[in-house]
């Protein structure tokens, strides 16, 4: 049903290049393209995310690029999207790059890191500190290019069953938390564990898990994890970030006219900022809920454990700086000399305010 | 000259419509429109940010709306422009909400107030908390309607001669710092002066100012005050974001077909990301360049004067809301109580994160 609405959109397109004198056929052609995604279909933020930028390519174009949105496992599974583009069963995936880890360990560096950059310093290195270019570098390996296209600011650390007083209550602690995020707990001495978002709730359940982490309120919420934890842990140090990215075929990518390339690259940095602003609106109302409705008690991780996770941190991110792959080795590099940059105007200036606003200013 | 080049695009335009059969005419007609802007051609971060945003369009629209930029001063005066575009002798203007106070007290909310919203929480507020509703409610009043095109994220807190100690060093000093930041340093004890970025310069080579904020060390070093200052404070607790805008006359834009309407409205939303990175990215650097070349000395402001900000920002802030102005207060009304929502995850995820990575988290 959907191959022949692709295939009747591109016959009526092709009608119209006909038609048209004064314009190259190819800016009058109406094409279809397959965006498939890792998100089930309007998950809060990322779900939400990949089918607005798909209505901004559509809308933009006025239809001569329209962009139809399959959710994880509806064409694909989840994490066989990036595949898909590469061979061209689909023409653009919406995920997060770190998910590719085995293809390329630098593709942590455009997701998020544990102590690494905020979305605003992650943005600041991307387009002003050779970002974009390191990472049109590691996925030209793979034949296709890709866009930052949105953030969900600094996430929760984690729902945990009691409440954590140091190092000592994470030892050997069954905790859902993936990636290089899930290599720091692992140091701190946490059994760490991985599943799919949509198996946590019962594992907890079950006491498969003792805790997880996942996003932030605004999803975590609708996961019903609160009705088995009711100690909720913050800041995430392990995810200060975490970028989603629109990946495109990059031949498909190369053939479009000028001015669909130039929708399609302003469309996700529209949504780079338009997905943050959904998180940090819908976060805190959703925490408010928690905590008024679900008798949820919000914790800062214990210092202890803080500084454990930075060390952890350091030692994973150096171990990627000396990796024998030259690539993530550049991308490591530019990344670490980058954040030591920002977060001197992070420090000095926004985390000042933040402090002072926080102790002084109060207005109910 | 430019008169000129504006009737020849429109006229090739026209030939481009007449030619074409498939689509509505105005799809294909080719319109020029014209951007006066409130900056110095290429001024960092903010002319530069209202070029680009012109780029965008024409070329996202592959020219089909074409616009051309006029610095401040160009066409008409930087404090001329809103009324440019209410009465039609511009299109668009690009600049500052609170530039318009005169017109609407309501403005401040939309660009930056003391002790307010940083960026994200600015975007979150407009995007999803009501605040874009009423800055339309706010315009519908002059026949224009806006957009969010940038922030320059926390500004510096100023210039000063000698090192503060408190309240006192304060006292009758004449500093240059506009609008309702001004008046809470002018209730701290200032002398508050007013005047343009390029004539603070001479102003405090000549003696007439003691002390001088303008945005932060991109702008600044350019123009040149650590020349004169040495002390150079930290945050800006007045101007914890200072959002542009671009204003476009209603009728006109409502008239444009629907692509090209999300796509003014997409690249404003790009561009309200890439100046804020512009900003991130360089401020450090330029910092660096003050520091280590020209020997400046950076400071946080004392506790006694920020808090002492706060209580008067909030004196402003109640005022605001107390407004006769019905669209005022409601606006000051929307803008405190989402500003209390957000500020709960800004406090516990964002500045926790910050604090312990500050603390905790180095790596050369």
């Amino acid at each position: 049903m959907k191959r022949r609405n692709f295939i009747k959109g591109a016959a009526i397109g092709a009608g119209v290049a006909a038609a048209s004198v004064a314009a190259p056929a190819i800016a009058q052609r109406k094409i279809t393209w397959r965006m498939v995604t890792t998100w089930p279909r309007n998950f809060p933020g990322l779900g939400t995310g990949a089918q607005r930028l798909a209505d901004r390519i559509t809308n933009m174009s006025d239809g001569r690029l329209t962009v139809q949105v399959f959710s994880a496992g509806e064409l694909v599974p989840a994490l066989g999207t990036f595949d898909a583009v590469i061979e061209g069963s689909a023409e653009m995936s919406h995920g997060a790059a770190y998910y590719w880890q085995n293809k390329s360990r630098a593709t942590s560096f455009f997701t998020g890191v544990p102590y690494g950059m905020t979305s605003r310093e992650l943005a600041a290195w991307m387009r002003y500190m050779g970002g974009q270019e390191i990472y049109d570098e590691v996925y030209d390996q793979f034949g296709v290019k890709a866009f930052l296209s949105g953030d969900t600011g600094t996430q929760a650390g984690g729902w945990f069953r009691k409440e954590l007083t140091g190092l000592s209550d994470i030892q050997g602690l069954r905790f859902r938390t993936p990636g290089i995020g899930g290599q720091v707990w692992q140091k701190l001495g946490a059994t760490v564990v991985n599943m799919a978002g949509g198996e946590i709730y019962a594992a907890l359940q079950s006491g498969a898990l003792d805790a997880a982490e996942f996003v932030g309120p605004y999803n975590d919420l609708a996961l019903g994890f609160h009705q088995i934890c009711k100690d909720y842990y913050f800041p995430s140090f392990i995810e200060p970030g975490l970028a989603t990215e629109l990946v495109v075929n990059k031949d498909k990518f190369s053939a479009l006219p000028k001015d669909l390339q130039a929708i399609v690259e302003s469309a996700c940095q529209a949504e780079y900022d338009q997905v943050a602003s959904e998180f940090y609106a819908n976060d805190p109302i959703a925490l408010k809920t928690l905590v008024e409705q679900h008798g949820v008690r919000v914790h800062q991780f214990p210092d202890e454990i803080l500084q454990a996770g930075a060390v952890a941190a350091k030692e994973i991110l150096t171990e990627l700086r000396e990796s024998g792959d030259a690539l993530t080795k550049k991308t490591a590099e530019s990344y670490i000399s980058s954040l030591n940059i920002l977060r001197t105007r992070t420090e000095t200036v926004d985390q000042a305010f933040l402090a002072a606003r926080a102790k002084y200013f109060d207005l109910k």
